[in-house]
């Protein structure tokens, strides 16, 4: 036989890196996005909708993150011009604010949600698309703008159902790391460009500190780093002495933690009461420790001692005292709507990798630990991080607008509250009315109008009626908690048949239980009992 | 001075066919989408959201509609592949259904909401991205599955505020069309490629009734037409015999109803009691005039004087009669559902002109009129389409799969209820603290911390603070209900003072009037009143 040559069929498939998502994984986000948003616009920011497709040109030929290639974006080129996808929420704000300066009000709070696309490799749990959700203020120059971004992350995580104590929010100041810098002899005022590829490395590392540890990160400040894989990664170069002043800002969180530790060692020697220390440098600090309790040691006065320790470490440049007093404002400010350190923390090895950013940093963390599929325990880390970036708009403007935003990871938090088992169930299916007689599908649907009329998710079924068994097999897979079944018997009687398919299941389970063995779970009802019928065993299940 | 050469700043602009939406249209949207979600989930129907990028191969390279140019897609090489934005949601869900057949249940009832882009030349309200709304049930062979498409279609319209009277869904059938073309001699049931071409410009001028009317349509079905240009639209070459076939389907809508004011002038002619015709043909006809009143000639029976109507015209045709009788089935099923001719009703101009529909053809009007911006009426027109589409997808599998859907017009749908009023006022703004004293910040953000806490919306001016002018000229462009307002003098005396601006502007507005001179908007209360006093403005601005 001749053989004849097809034509070769499409592959159903998404392109690599990207995937599909079903049922209660839109939903469960349409419904986290909506609580988000209204926390968003509760605190007077208004929603922005930008196209996915923007100029290259605007958009900047360059993702922000300077680790990766410049060809991180879905780019293609019509007549003489360049589109993309966009890759973040926060450089079409940029253009956008840029476009329409004048007939936004300023400052202008907005915020955004939706896909972003990265031209990346692809790996396990790393999409090229995915969803961003960020707020941000454009043309408010003072911290008070990085204070209410904070506070309103810190409602945000607990309106999506995140519990205080579960997560934090960490703050910090650029300006501090730079008053750092400037001690540490890697940044002089007069020549702001001398060091800047050192600086630019001394930053990545410190960003990297969760991943790599204290060991690691003082490898790429001094020499550079060996990975397992035997890569090697350039370091900055600095001296044993740059490392430690450095890494006294980067350890700083601990370091504090030991102050006040210490400081209670002296209130206990002192018969537990720090007024008898009379006029000691940390008298009030002592007192505020006393007065507070031991638990609170990591949260009300925390944040107070963080920016003494500060102030310590740059006594000596103007820059990090701007920076410390910046933090100290912000940190007041929460302070007084009750947002203490138990919910945002100043936390010095907070530095955000971007180049961008200018002023504040944060970056939201949840606390609780989960375990893996393979019963490993393992902490989400952050799920959400923004800062203070000045820059984006002059650009387009030449005039420099400050800015500052927040973008939530919506997939991290949406797969923390997962794991976590805080997210509603996925969900009943419909009620499934099956086909007898396949002539009478104008009483079928009858039967299932009534249902939804009355409020009750319903479908009839609609493939082919002929094997019934794969009518109950259907509603099983389309998680139905009850099946409506009608035949001649029934239509000649008046009455339908009701099947309970969740007690059905439990029965099957236990069926060698005596006491389980001979419960109904399906009944007979008159024809103008379904709906309350329906009804009775829906609410019995809860 | 010499002249410094400047890099070119970027253009912030949009690139050409894409916009930006702010605020309310943001939010609008987001509510009518999950209004138009709730219904189809109540129906039975599972979220579906599918990346905006798949590899050309999967899509088809060619948009569904034969008119447009093959280079309907935005698309880019990657290595060796193609991607592309999807432009719509039902080739998507053909790659889907084909990829995880074995894992959905069959049937698999699904809808998917978000944008599409169109690589096609923008115009006046003609946007290269928009937003669809689809719903569609895939391996559900019969009318049952199109008819609940229906059913949910006017719901979904009078759910996002749509009034019962103010659209109507009119239906038909393509297999009653290739009857008309078997009648017509366009068809030919053993040779079915031929005469293709002519099928396919009677199919589109069809489509073009609304805008073309009788005169063009029929120009197109014979030797062609030209158009106010001048430009020339070549003709399917039918003989004026041929054409008037084709008309009497396409203008049946008009026919039909002169049919029933024709047998409404018999009953009146025998003193107005049908049943005095005694054996008449019609009688049965004449009995649901009689007893649905006058009134009704347009809802119940008109939808049974249709299939009437089409069969005579088809008689000579197997396959017409087939289509036919499909949709005495679909009309029959919806009747017993409550749904009659007043929300969905038989109309065989309906064709859609797009090449892959196979069976049942439906479209959603809006008939109320409302006026354009320089007050003349118009009519929105459609805003809703689909139909059954049974080869989709076989492009992947090889097998045959009957699907049908719909997909809603989200933009469209959206201007309309604009236009008519019927949408949420856009909401007034928050209430803004104002700022006199810039040291004071910690006490204006508790005030704003206060107010958040209570319910209300609220912010606090983020601007610099010198120019308090400024600061009202904002609370003004944010639309902003109420302003607070406090300075040294308020902190000394422990008061805030709070200013109605709605208010304020009808005060200002009816300077003129003595009632109004001396009315205050602005009031004097104790700090610790701030809150209530605020809530009770709002409350009386309703």
């Amino acid at each position: 036989m001749a053989k004849i040559k097809k034509q070769p069929r499409p592959k159903a498939q998404t392109p690599k890196g990207f995937r599909d998502y079903f049922g209660a994984e839109v939903t469960k986000r349409s419904a986290m996005l909506k609580t988000i948003a209204d926390v968003y616009h509760h605190y007077g920011f208004d929603a922005l909708e930008t196209s996915a497709v923007e100029t290259v040109e605007a958009l900047g030929k360059f993702l922000p993150d300077v680790d990766r290639p410049n060809e991180g974006v879905f780019a293609w080129e019509e007549d003489s011009d360049w589109l993309a996808l966009r890759y973040d929420m926060t450089a079409p704000l940029a253009r956008v604010y840029a476009q329409y300066r004048n007939d936004l009000p300023t400052p202008y709070r907005r915020y955004a949600m939706g896909p972003v696309w990265r031209n990346e490799k692809p790996g396990p749990g790393r999409f090229r698309q995915f969803y961003q959700c960020d707020a941000d203020t454009v043309g408010a120059p003072s911290v008070a703008a990085d204070a209410e971004i904070c506070a309103m992350l810190s409602d945000t995580l607990e309106a999506v159902g995140i519990e205080r104590g579960d997560y934090i929010v960490r703050i910090n100041n650029r300006t501090v790391l730079k008053g750092v810098m400037e001690v540490a002899g890697v940044l002089d005022p007069n020549d702001p460009e001398k060091f800047a590829a050192e600086r630019g490395i001394v930053l990545r590392a410190i960003d990297k500190l969760d991943r790599l540890g204290v060991a690691g990160v003082e490898a790429l400040l001094g020499k550079g780093r060996e990975d397992e894989s035997g890569d090697f990664t350039k370091g900055a170069g600095l001296s044993a002495e740059q490392v430690e002043i450095v890494m006294g800002f980067v350890n700083a969180d601990a370091n504090i933690v030991q102050e006040i530790i210490d400081l209670e060692g002296i209130i206990e020697s002192q018969g537990g009461d720090a007024r008898l220390l009379g006029n000691a440098v940390y008298a009030n600090d002592l007192d505020m420790i006393q007065l507070l309790g031991r638990e609170h040691k990591e949260s009300a006065v925390r944040n107070k001692f963080a920016i003494k320790y500060l102030s310590r470490i740059v006594e000596k440049s103007s820059i990090g005292k701007k920076g410390v007093s910046e933090l100290d404002e912000m940190s007041e400010l929460l302070d007084a709507q009750g947002y203490k350190a138990d919910r945002i923390m100043i936390d010095p090895s907070v530095v955000r990798g971007l180049g961008y950013y200018t002023g504040p940093v944060y970056e939201a963390e949840l606390t609780f630990e989960v375990t893996d599929e393979k019963g490993r325990p393992r902490q989400f880390g952050s799920v959400a991080g923004g800062g203070r970036y000045d820059d984006l708009v002059k650009r387009f403007t030449g005039q420099e607008v400050p800015a500052t935003g927040v973008s939530i990871g919506v997939d991290r938090l949406l797969a923390a509250l997962d794991a976590k088992g805080q997210l509603r169930h996925a969900g009943v299916g419909p009620v499934v009315v099956t086909v007898m007689d396949r002539d009478r599908m104008t009483d079928y649907q009858t039967m299932v109008t009534e249902l939804r009329n009355a409020g009750v998710r319903a479908e009839v079924y609609l493939g082919n009626p002929k094997n019934f068994g794969n009518q109950l097999k259907y509603a099983d897979a389309r998680n139905a908690p009850v099946a409506v079944i009608a035949g001649g018997d029934e239509f000649d009687q008046g009455v339908v048949q009701i099947k309970d398919l969740i007690l059905g299941a439990e029965i099957a389970k236990n069926a060698t239980l005596e006491e389980w063995k001979d419960r109904p779970s399906q009944y007979a009802v008159g024809r103008d009992q379904l709906v309350a019928k329906v009804r009775e065993i829906l609410d019995g299940q809860g």
